[in-house]
């Protein structure tokens, strides 16, 4: 376990070799963070226990709890001017609190995936697929708030509850960007300013929350966890541009999961904005972006489902638009200006390998192409 | 509102009056409770807004802020061979922690009846109306996450994480509860003890937690925390049994809900239980709860749904059956047997306006008819 986490670390951001001793010891780390959430989310009701062991095929990049630890060794008062040079050395920095926050941030975004499969869920009950939607809708909730619950309660094991303020003010951030999303499907009018908003609600505020407290549990001064929280906050932003690049232009296998969905859905991307905003036929532009969004969610909910070859010109006809506004290349601007801003904040950390490796991630989220 | 309150209060309990000033030291701090709840769960975010709003209609007994309140006031050490006899002094007993648990606990329930509508939206669409169920269904994930969130956080601003740990367990049981019930759907051979365990993790332990919290902010000792968390837990079973007969039995606009969702739903209460364990002809009543229950939840799921003419003579044929069997009897023989439980485990505290007001809310769990 250990060797494969470090083995996707390295996959993600490879690691320049003066980072590696810190790289090696959040990889040691990792399993305590696993192992803190396989314990807080275990349950002897059998069909949890199933659902549960279910939901540890969705454990990816772990983004977060990487963050949180990152975070944790680079804002620790030790990281200055230490002499520090093992990887063992650096692990040392990391203390109970880091590993429950790690374990948490990375539940309630578990939390997130499983509600987001509601959605998925009725999809492909839409496209026809013999699954019972109704019982895998209720499933799907319940689980995702026995997640939730079961990540606050390994907070609140904390001994203060300061991280759980955090948690719990960021994870209602993040609903509140969700809704403000949901009720704006299918606005493909969708000013800038609304898509910044959701977008730090949605994405960028837990990240944000990952990296604050990492600096919290190590002792960091207010200043120190602001500004790696700013930091946080930024390439977070520039990972949901990506995600709105790669839904656009990214081949299904290589991204690993559904492509287009942002279209389908209804969702104003920033591509989609910029290209929006700048095409010499507005109406046009608008008129292909309902065509591909599902019936559900547009004011076609009522007519014929367009057929699948209508849609597939639409697609070819937007993506030639897209190329010719180059808006592909300006939400790519866009996230890499972000990602250059958050690694100056890394200056209110003590250079090394802490550091080195925040700004090995904040690139790899511009340069990842899954 | 707050003689809304107190009003409702009385309907609820037919409150005696010696336990009056108890009553209305309630009822007078209940604004402040709904107040914690409202700033908790504000927003500023128009589309958040609107739905925190609607949500405020589901607001009904406000049962487990009153159990906190007067788990509170009975539990509190100036509760002993007080002099109190005036509501304001009663009132001076609770504290921020009550009030702050009490809108915690509310705004927990209140994510489940949200989470609830996810279900609920479904069958709407399932019998054709024209309601966008997609968006729906997400929306009522999203706001009850958010309100999930929002009681965390304001949990959490409490100076200790005890309340938290407490009221995640609690959500974290709840959620189980929730999840063994949806896996016993269609299950018409459910195991007793399966009932008992579903009914004490799903009802019985929130109300328990509210009754805990609210001698814990009193600063109880163990023991009475203890003792009033099975009150608690008790008139939670007896609660969910009359809610169980109520369904079977009630009238739909005295209940105010729809009644027979739990046969629509394939899900088997304790008459239930009684009657298949005692009737002479078992196929024949499993049968009819095969015809009763909806497709989706049965293996009747690929074939013609059941005429409705079908489903009201096999309604007619069981109600039969189990009033032959007294299965109603006997459930709401058991539902009474555990609030004379319940009421015996008050004697861990004071007697006084307090106490006796526990006792009437534990009687008006299994005389109430809504």
């Amino acid at each position: 376990m250990q060797g494969s986490t470090l083995h996707s670390m390295k996959d993600m951001i490879d690691v320049p070799v003066e980072a590696m001793p810190v790289a090696e010891a959040i990889a040691t780390s990792m399993p305590r963070v696993i192992d803190a959430f396989d314990r807080a989310a275990a349950s002897d009701v059998a069909p949890v226990r199933d659902l549960v062991v279910h939901v540890e095929h969705y454990r990816g990049k772990m983004l977060r709890p990487v963050m949180v630890l990152a975070c944790g060794i680079a804002a620790h008062p030790s990281a200055f001017n230490s002499g520090f040079s093992t990887s063992p050395q650096w692990a040392s920095l990391i203390s109970r609190e880091h590993i429950v926050c790690g374990a948490v941030v990375e539940m309630v975004h578990m939390a997130t995936l499983v509600h987001d499969d509601v959605l998925d869920e009725a999809e492909i009950r839409r496209r026809g697929k013999t699954v019972n939607a109704l019982v895998g809708n209720e499933a799907s909730v319940m689980l995702g708030d026995y997640l939730i619950a079961a990540s606050y309660a390994l907070c609140a094991s904390l001994d203060t509850p300061h991280a759980s303020r955090e948690v719990g003010e960021a994870a209602r951030v993040v609903c509140s960007g969700e809704l403000l999303q949901l009720s704006n499907r299918g606005n493909f009018d969708l000013p800038r300013a609304t898509y910044d908003r959701i977008v730090d609600m949605k994405t960028a505020a837990l990240i944000a929350c990952a990296c604050r407290l990492g600096a919290w549990a190590s002792g960091a001064s207010a200043d120190v966890i602001n500004e790696l929280g700013n930091f946080g906050r930024e390439i977070g932003v520039a990972f949901q541009i990506q995600d709105d690049v790669l839904d656009l232009t990214g081949n299904e296998t290589v991204v690993g999961k559904s492509v287009r969905k942002d279209l389908e859905k209804g969702k104003m991307t920033l591509p989609l904005i910029h290209h929006v905003a700048n095409t010499a036929d507005r109406p046009r532009a608008i008129e292909l972006l309902k065509v591909l969004a599902t019936p559900a969610s547009t004011d076609l909910a009522d007519q014929e489902q367009p057929t699948s070859k209508l849609q597939t010109a639409a697609l070819a006809e937007l993506l030639a638009g897209v190329a010719k506004t180059q808006s592909i290349q300006a939400a790519a601007d866009e996230a890499r200006a972000l990602v250059a801003s958050a690694i100056r904040r890394l200056d209110c950390v003590a250079q090394g390998p802490a550091r080195m490796l925040l700004v090995n991630s904040a690139q790899a989220v511009v340069q990842r192409a899954f």
